[in-house]
């Protein structure tokens, strides 16, 4: 088994290297190789993901990312931008089905913005497209606008897109995930305007007929976004397409006050997957040691679980990460007064103590 | 001047009621005409929009719609369900730009699911583009999948679009509404991804040069999903494209947790305009009179203030729908311990009352 490392930008390095520092700490050893990616890439090989690090992916059996980006690189051309590692890596691995749980641990249920009693408890996962929609849709591009009121102005135009089996595979993946957990899928779309998404709901209502013991439910995008805030526990699994699902998860991750604490799974058709913090570089904390390890160790965690087939060496990570949690143990991103403030290291070295 | 009154379906012509009892009891008077819009107008003219209705629009100097939609429409084909009768609306009266407010009022801080601290003395500005991007984009249907792996399949497809023109007059709307407020826009974009969107940060920017005095931001948009979760009170105008306008300003709406209380406008290129409160249609409690209709009082008040330059008039709805909070007067969206239920007429009541 063979893990490609790839720790990217800001406090990218710093967090996988506490994953790593886990991950060694488990009785079976993984192999695992180091890559740039994101401005490290364009730093070492003059791209965001090199083909040295892309062919390294693709070797791999599942793929450990920290994260990209870095307010230097704003004003490189977009294809040389941090991100566009990322959407390559989606792109050329085929990882269409992305993993977001939204948990909200109850010892960090006063970090959320909402009150405890609309939150505490909170365990949703959302099931994001992630490899079409208007993210990869062509054409897309500037031109001279070739009708109506603007007609021979510039316009910058992009394409949505569903095709059938696109929809298919990730209904499906959410209808399994939904069978392991509460037995209730929200497909969420914008039927009421878009072509695109009409036919999406239609897909996934032909392919709820191969889940029955599942209650599916449809609902507007719009309204998703408010009951996330007027009553998210009330939600099972969410599914949905690439550009809802980006603005959707971040909220519903926000909702739980601890970002910090969330991991992401994006998976190909046969499960290899890349597994990633779900916030971002922070490039103005990088280095200095204060960032919070956890969501990376527990990114780790659903790699072994979805990916390397240990989903018992998953269970030992998560449950030493509840500990450490238990032991009061903060990073400043989730400190509250009366707990034990600590840094990057220390965190991790607490979870490997409570392994 | 005269008003197009379209009270649509479920609670509509309740609480649209309401807000024309308010108009007469000022000392001026206004010409005011009632059509059938949405279900109604289906129902009575075989179309969500009939001619007539689009005619009065077109003719009168502003218009105060209800709300429109019931599930008993669902089935019927898309261009015959009552939604399409506002966006009609929209793109017959070139209404593109759309104002939303998120505002919580001190005594209602408890509603909302957001503690006090985070929401209190809430008040944003969402400036929406209304008429243009992937709501009116062509070409868009279902058609065969053209090439990459699902090429042969059936496929949902939109476009995405929006031209210098539409970008430049929304973008001052956005920045003249935040030199009368606090002079900071926040642009809200996914330029990382969408050739439209980096074409619309680009304008935008441009637009800038003439509004030195204003601080703008560009924010990418699952960030500002996080951002108004995490604080709210951080925004002041947020300006942003048709869909991600939907989202967000219904996802700000409900962080007040009062979107009884939300009223909108949406204006064409001389200040003409629709006034509709930005709750929904309700069929579930419509015709029992519990409706909120405060929301559409104070969309009059916007009509007044923003088509019919009757700021003063605009000024005596708001403090007289202040006056009817602060004498604990609720109706049940909103009703807490300690203050008085109202229904639906019995509060239109007190706010003449409190004229
Ligand atoms: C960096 C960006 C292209 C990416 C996305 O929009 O998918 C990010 O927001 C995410 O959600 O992983
Ligand atoms: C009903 C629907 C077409 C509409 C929209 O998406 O614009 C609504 O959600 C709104 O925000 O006014």
């Amino acid at each position: 088994m063979k893990i490609a490392i790839l720790p990217g930008d800001g406090i990218g390095p710093e967090i996988v290297g506490q994953a790593v520092k886990v991950l060694n700490a488990l009785d079976e050893k993984f192999e695992m190789e180091t890559a740039p990616v994101g401005g490290a890439g364009y730093e070492a090989k003059g791209h965001p993901l090199p083909e040295e690090t892309l062919a390294l992916a693709k070797a791999a059996d599942a793929i450990l990312f920290g994260a990209v980006g870095d307010w230097k690189y704003d004003t490189l051309d977009r294809p040389l931008r941090p991100e566009q590692a990322i959407l390559g890596l989606r792109k050329h691995l085929g990882l269409f089905g992305n993993l977001r749980p939204a948990i909200l641990y109850p010892e960090l249920a006063g970090a959320s913005t909402l009150k405890p009693e609309v939150v505490s408890g909170l365990d949703i996962l959302i099931v994001r497209e992630l490899t079409g929609d208007i993210y990869f849709g062509q054409p897309r591009g500037v031109r001279e606008c070739p009708d109506g009121p603007f007609k021979g102005q510039r316009e910058g135009f992009d394409t949505m897109r569903y095709a059938e089996g696109e929809i298919r595979r990730i209904a499906h993946v959410a209808f399994q995930a939904a069978q392991k957990r509460g037995k209730r899928l929200t497909s969420v779309d914008k039927a009421n305007v878009l072509e695109t998404f009409q036919f999406w709901k239609d897909i996934v209502t032909d392919v709820h007929k191969e889940y029955p013991d599942v209650a599916l439910d449809h609902m507007y995008v719009d309204n998703a976004a408010m009951q996330l805030v007027r009553a998210p526990k009330k939600f099972d699994v969410i599914v949905t397409g690439n550009m809802f699902g980006d603005i959707l998860s971040d909220a519903a991750a926000m909702l739980t006050g601890s970002i910090g604490m969330l991991p992401s799974a994006s998976l190909d058709a046969n499960n290899k997957g890349l597994y990633e913090p779900s916030h971002g570089s922070a490039p103005d904390i990088a280095g200095k040691g204060v960032a919070n390890p956890l969501a990376t160790i527990l990114s780790a965690a659903m790699m072994l679980r979805y990916s390397l087939n240990r989903a018992e060496q998953a269970d030992r990570i998560e449950n030493a990460v509840k500990k450490v949690l238990a032991q009061g143990l903060r990073t400043p991103d989730i400190y509250e007064e009366g707990t034990t403030k600590v840094g990057t290291s220390q965190m991790g070295d607490a979870v490997v103590a409570a392994l």
